[in-house]
């Protein structure tokens, strides 16, 4: 799609920065001719520590209430947080990716999450000692439609399906398990993919999960655009607005309390304002908030609570 | 001023919870009486490893938009992640407290916190092996009177000096170090008290200690109630509403990604709905918002940079 995937020649690091550079553009153009009105505000940072970022944000669109489309890349020290957690002395990283959120105005169009990353360990030499990818793209529906499920697990099988039969299954499954709000015992949306610490092996090199990846990363808007046609003209009531936003409130529960990626942000001194655009812009918490049964909205917490097979629906 | 002070021969656990059963009682009977309108709703729950708590929740209020003056006493194996916590192993524990948030609707009238809590741990054979008092209370307010921020803190300081000179100015530091938002270099209000681990000293028994916590547990009402009845009828406009909401983001940040009280919770299996009563009612996220220059928004800001002397104001 990008063109950049043929880039031969070039460190993994910055093909893959060349990929994301140009995978932001894509993607912001599409979402921009999508909603019409909204233009993404661009932010160019940078990290005192090494490195920085180029936030693109959108606010109150006729589609897009709220969503963002970053890239960053940065590198430095690896904090001291962050090397007990890999249990590493002394080393230096780079890291680089895409993350983007988008929450749309109405309840019927789902929100959507999505990253790709690439990380690198070096020891006081500058060797790479250690390098990976990760990312994946999950969509968190308000109401339930079970075509709009389909769709989007589809287009991540398919992708999955060009490199390694059993990816889907694996990275559909490790989404449910990432995705789940223990303290709620529900997942945060119906899921999609996630993987992590995807390494060279017998079967996979680096340039085999650069490739796999970026097939990810160019399948996102096929996911989600045709659900967004589909779903963004829907008439919806203010009940329904209030039930969008008391969901939102799990959302934000998910990324403040278990997001790994959220919390790898705010330890290596990130910029607070890209970290959190994740953030959906209302919300709600309702005490002991339960939906009347049998509704829809009580149909979507039942499928919160048992992950479903969308393939084999 | 319960009365339940002077009860002897009974343990301290029983005395405590005695005490904050008591107080609930108060606190949410006076704050019904502010209201007007809005009812506490009750609910009791058991803990199924052990205790349980009696939850009281007000909502939609004329003063209070949302708010819980909960009390628990749980007990049973501690968690394992607790006792890496506290470097101990098989060991049982205790705990009881009152724990209270209140969201008013007007963003003249600040947002209060308050705790007041005993921990008992036992070896395998039921001695008690450690026990403390902590406890505090703060205000968060969205805009900035002088006047009760000093009044707020000198009733706190009244409290404290009935018991120790040095406690005011100690546990007004650990208040404004503890409710600190580190990704955001701000505080979450403008303090009051915090003070945690109270352990028995040649200074203070742990009888001591119990009488200054239900001391400061008997000062609340006195701290934030003249607050409330000066401000909650102060007119105010849709901007100042949208700014308190987006500083109530400020608080569910702190809440969900700082707070060991709420963490505690959610790892001892507490009530969710409990425990995230202290979640405010109506929130925005706004990328990047910065109030203007020399409003009184910013002179918040300011504030909650650099934590202020309200004594020698």
């Amino acid at each position: 799609m990008s063109g950049f995937k043929n880039l031969t020649g070039l460190p993994t690091k910055d093909k893959f920065y060349n990929y994301i550079l140009n995978l932001q553009d894509t993607i912001t153009s599409k979402l921009e001719a999508i909603d019409g009105k909204a233009k993404f505000r661009q932010d160019v940072w940078e990290r005192p520590e090494g490195g920085g970022g180029r936030t693109r944000v959108v606010e109150n669109g006729n589609v897009f209430e709220k969503g963002g489309v970053n890239i960053s890349a940065v590198h430095g020290e690896l904090p001291d947080s962050m090397q007990q957690y890999f249990g590493v002395k002394d080393a230096n990283f780079f890291a680089c990716g895409l993350s983007l959120v988008l929450h749309p105005k109405n309840p019927m169009v789902p929100t959507v999450h999505a990253n790709w990353r690439y990380f690198e360990m070096y020891d006081q030499q500058g060797n790479i000692v250690d390098s990976w990818f990760g990312g994946g793209q999950d969509l968190t529906p308000y109401y339930l439609f079970d075509d709009d499920a389909i769709h989007f697990h589809h287009v991540c099988k398919t992708a999955c399906d060009k490199h390694q039969p059993h990816f889907y299954e694996l990275y559909k499954k490790k989404c449910d398990d990432y995705f789940w709000n223990t303290h709620r015992e529900e997942a945060r949306g119906l899921g999609g993919l996630f993987f992590d610490y995807c390494k060279a092996t017998d079967e996979m090199s680096m340039e085999d999960w650069y490739s796999f990846v970026t097939e990810v990363g160019d399948s996102f808007l096929e996911c989600y655009v045709p659900i967004v046609e589909k779903r963004k003209d829907l008439p919806y009531t203010d009940a329904q607005r209030t039930w969008q936003e008391i969901r939102r409130g799990r959302y934000v529960e998910f990324n403040l309390v278990h997001d790994k990626g959220t919390l790898f942000g705010l330890k290596t001194n990130g910029r607070i304002e890209s970290i959190l655009m994740s953030l959906p812009p209302h919300v709600q918490w309702v005490y002991d908030h339960h939906p009347e049964k049998g509704s829809d909205e009580e149909k979507l917490i039942d499928l919160l609570k048992k992950p479903k097979d969308w393939i084999k629906f």
